[in-house]
Formats: C-alpha cells, sequence, structure tokens
C-alpha cells in the first residue's frame, strides 16, 4: 500500500506564513480503479498565488498547487506508467487520478522536467497570455515589469524582447538584476536601492512606458502608471505587496486621473479562466526555449517537507528565477 | 466694432477655484474675413473637466471650454446667419471661427439650444461613448455612476435603463437622488448621509456590480471596484475627488488584487479624442431624447461674469444635472 504525505492547512495566515499554519500529515491510498491511474511527485511548486487566494481556504482542506509527476501505476492507457504529468493535484507526494483533477501530459521530456512548472507551466503562460493577450506590446515600445527576478516577471520581459520592446526590469536584489541584463532585459532598477522610483524610471525609460506588467500593486503601480504614454496597456496579474497585508490594505495613489489622461487600458486576469488555451501557448513557448529565445534559472529547495520555507522564500523575494521544491 | 468680452487665466488654481484665479477683459474684433464668421455666445458650458486640466494651462491664456453661439455675421456660406452653432472658443462672449476651432452646427433647432452643451453635447457624448464602448451593459447586469446627479452621470444611468440594465446612481443630496429616481434610476445612494458607503451598496446592488462608470476616483471608486462581479469593466471618465487636491493626491486602497480576482477590465478615457464620432452619437442621443427615453435637467446660472461662480458651484455640487451659463 502506498502512504501519501500532504501538507494541511490548520490555521490561517495571518500576514507572513509560519510553520504553525500547516501540518503534513499521511494518507493511506486505496487501490487505483479502470481509468486512474497513480503519480509520484518529482518537483512541486510554490507561487505567490498561495498566499493570495489562502482567504478561499478553510480549514483541514489540503494546500493547492502543481507538481510534475512521474506516473508509477496505470489502469489508464492515455498515461503510461514511465511518463510524466503536470497535474494540480496539490501539496503531497502521492496522487491518485481520477478523472477530476487538472492533469496535461507532459509533451517533451526532452528538456528538464521542473521547466513544466516554469517557463512552460504556469508561470509560463501567464506571462505569455498577461503579454500578449493584453499587452500587445510593439516593436520600439517600452515595457515595464516587476517583480522582474521571478518566475512570471523574467519571462514577461524576454518576451517583450521577443515583439522587440525596450525591457525595464524592477526587482529587489542586485543578483537578480545581474541575471536580467545577462538573458536581454535593456534597463533594470533595483527599487530597494533607489530612493526615488519615480525618477530611476524616467531615466531608465525616457520615452516613457507603453506597457506595464504590475505583480505587486500597491504604490509601485501607482508609480509605474504615472508614467505611462497615450493608450498604454497595463496587466494585472499580481498585488505581492498586499497578499501579506493584515487588516485594511495599505493605500496607494489613485490611479484614475493617469488612466483618464493617457487613455490607459487596465486588465486583471488569472491563468486557470484559460486552460484550453495551455497546449498551444505551452508549445509555442517550449519553440523559443529550444531556438534559444527564453532562458530561466531556477531555485530549488530539497525535500518536500520544506514546502511552506520554498513559499515563504518567494514571499520574501528571496528566489531567482522559478522556485521548486524537489521532493 | 465688436468688444468681446473673454476670462483670462491669471493666477494658477490652488484647490478650489477663486475669484482672483481669473480676470475679465475686452478684445477689439477685427472685421471678418473670407471664410469666417462672427458668433455670440448664448449659453456657455462650465463642467469639472476644466479644472481638472488646468495643470496645462498657461498665465494669461484665455479659459477654454464650448459654447452655444448664435451667427450674427458670416462670410461662409456652411455658417448662414441666424443659425447656431456648438463651439469650442472658450469663456468668451464674441468670437471670429477662422477654420481653427473645433465648431458642429446644430442639427435641429428645435430642442432647447442649451441641450447641445448636455445631453446632446460633450457630457451627452462622453456618457455615450463610456458606456456603450467601455461598458457594454447587458440587459440584467447592474450598472453603478458616481456623480450620478451630474450631466454626464445622470445620462449614463437613463442609457443603462436603455439597455436594460439595474441602475444605481451615487450621489450627495437627496435633492438629486429624488430627480434620479424619477428618471429611472432603481437605486440610489446619498454618499453624504451614508456612513458605511460599501455596505450601503450591497443592499442596493445585492447580485454584485457589472459595470462601473467612475467619475470620482479615490476611496469610494476603491469601495465600488472591490464589489465587482467577475469580468466586470469599469469606464474611467473623470476623478473629481482630486481635481481639487493641494499637493500629494489623498491615498486610497489599491484595486488591483480586486482587478486580479475578477478578470476586471478598466479602461480611461476622453470624448475629445473621439471627435469624429460625435456627429453619430448625437443624432442617436437626440433621438433617444425626442422618444422620451432620455431626460435631462440644468441649473442656469444668469451671466457671463459669473462663469467662474458656475465652476465653482460644480466643483462643489451644487447643480443637478448640467451646469449652464446663460449670457
Amino acid at each position: 500500500m502506498v502512504v501519501a504525505k500532504k501538507f494541511i492547512y490548520v490555521k490561517p495566515f495571518v500576514g507572513m506564513p509560519t510553520a504553525d499554519n500547516v501540518q503534513i500529515v499521511e494518507e493511506n491510498l486505496p487501490e487505483i480503479k479502470e481509468g486512474e491511474f497513480l503519480a509520484e511527485a518529482v518537483y512541486l511548486s510554490v507561487d505567490p498565488y498561495m498566499r493570495a487566494y489562502s482567504n478561499s481556504y478553510t480549514l483541514g482542506q489540503q494546500l493547492e498547487g502543481g507538481q510534475v509527476a512521474k506516473i508509477i501505476e496505470s489502469k489508464n492507457p492515455q498515461y503510461p506508467v514511465g511518463k510524466h504529468v503536470m497535474a494540480y493535484f496539490g501539496w503531497r507526494t502521492h496522487s491518485i487520478y481520477d478523472g477530476t483533477q487538472r492533469v496535461f501530459l507532459i509533451p517533451d521530456e526532452t528538456i528538464p522536467l521542473s521547466y513544466y512548472l516554469g517557463i512552460v507551466g504556469m508561470p509560463g503562460v501567464t506571462a505569455y497570455f498577461g503579454t500578449f493577450d493584453i499587452l500587445k506590446p510593439q516593436s520600439g515600445e517600452t515595457i515595464v515589469v516587476t517583480c522582474a527576478g521571478g518566475a512570471v516577471g523574467s519571462q514577461v520581459g524576454q518576451l517583450g524582447k521577443i515583439k522587440g520592446c525596450n525591457v525595464v526590469g524592477i526587482a529587489g536584489t542586485d543578483e537578480k538584476l545581474d541575471w536580467l541584463k545577462k538573458i536581454g532585459f535593456d534597463q533594470v532598477i533595483n527599487y530597494k536601492k533607489t530612493p526615488n522610483l519615480g525618477e530611476a524610471l524616467k531615466k531608465a525609460a525616457p520615452n516613457g512606458v507603453d506597457c506595464y506588467f504590475d505583480n505587486v500593486g500597491g504604490e509601485m503601480a501607482s508609480t509605474i502608471i504615472a508614467q505611462m504614454n497615450p493608450d498604454g496597456r497595463i496587466a494585472v496579474c499580481g498585488a505581492i505587496s498586499a497578499y501579506n497585508d493584515i487588516g485594511e490594505p495599505v493605500k496607494a495613489t489613485p490611479i484614475q486621473r493617469y488612466m483618464i489622461f493617457g487613455r490607459l487600458k487596465m486588465e486583471g486576469f488569472h491563468v486557470s479562466s484559460l486552460l484550453h488555451r495551455w497546449p498551444d501557448a505551452i508549445k509555442e513557448l517550449l519553440g523559443y526555449y529550444k531556438t534559444g529565445k527564453l532562458q530561466t534559472k531556477e531555485t530549488v529547495t530539497e525535500g518536500f517537507e520544506n514546502m511552506l520555507n520554498g513559499l515563504i522564500g518567494i514571499l520574501n523575494g528571496d528566489n531567482i528565477g522559478k522556485a521548486i521544491i524537489k521532493v
């Protein structure tokens, strides 16, 4: 009999998550039935949305998330033993697919499998839809991205370069900035070392900002939106500045006057509402990766039991590129 | 020789405008040339944008704005004597059209001519484009509008009713609310008498908000956006809450988290960028008015010299419906 380990949400997150918010428990798995398969997690993902969406968690539930898992038993010919899937099984080591979970068979196992949690996984398609569907950057335009050192932000900038844009990345450590310059960002700003982000941005984007991919919200977003050109576009992907807010959110400069005078368009989105388009997007992203147009970096935490530390690391901005848990 | 009176901007607005910001001067007009016409203002418009855009004014310039004027001399057969135009001549009594100003010959003089500054003028097309192009309200949806007692807001609500929506208006006096109920608004909220706007809105819009026409910005906008349904739309037309801000704008709750979770779309616009579409929009609005689907109300200030008082009245929220200056 297979024993799965899984993380249970036992105490609501208040501010930054802590060890007592979760608990690891064991679960005996039954034999698989016709149409099912059993998979073992190889890599698990930690992502900022896990903190953002925690308001909708109920106590006692398993934490939600994606993983790359190896099929180790199968009674479903579409999912043969030995193949891998990217699946929303949650924070657990072993899982039975019963037809209800979101599962994608990995289309190409010649690249590192963990990339299906990053560059060709959820963060990858997030960058893809936000950039191509909402920002629609044109050659020569300036695109600004916050949390640029993370999995989504670093990819947004590279997609902007593919479209011939001037790309400005904002992140919180010089190590991240060095990497961003290596992968093609034109300008980078360390917001933690910049006394006046608005002034720094005027220097980095002297022709103004046409597209803004927002991962942070708050005052930083207001500062950037205040420098947007007429007919600018804003993709609102994340608001990490607010995820750990306790009580009332910290207030920020209202953006409405900039929206009016610049005729700006702003659109919030989440990639889980576009599941039907993931396969095509992933195919295109795989192509960019294989032709050297997309690069990635991973921050790997070893050990399933360290998943919460991996999540805390993201919320602290410790990761460069995609944060991965290796079982 | 014709002597025009005009308002000159002599001292920058700081906070609410005061009498010493402007000065009335006289100007001797030359004889008109071939292709020109001379017009005398009959009604002039005061609108919130006049305060909003004042940052771009230079000292000594004439104040900008629209008026309905009668053609009293003409050397242009397209503009015969006795006809009226809606024209952007600014705050002045007599004007010579020289081909450079924005001028529309009034298409139908059987309705009150001042309406071409309101229901079938700039505020009317503002409501039209914001509602039909950006909000795209569907029958049965809930649309919320702020500054509902003003020229634009009252019309947005009526356009919402034409589309079969549940319309909620927010304004600052009971007199405005009474009028809004008469012209078809389903629910009205006096924000000045409501200790908790969010709670009041939950009662007025128990199924959530699908469309929000924003004239105010600030915290009121954040409160409404926090109650929007998935795939909601926001048209950002004005930010009157911020126009008189001195120094740093008052901060408000960031809206990004609502944008993401609700997949909201928000778009700023100004009607002056859509001039080519005004004639068709005005034709459609005239039709609604003539078939009783659009009603209006005017707050009339007598006397050209009282224009600034009219503008101050708007910024104070004193007007019901369209604020008009009658020469």
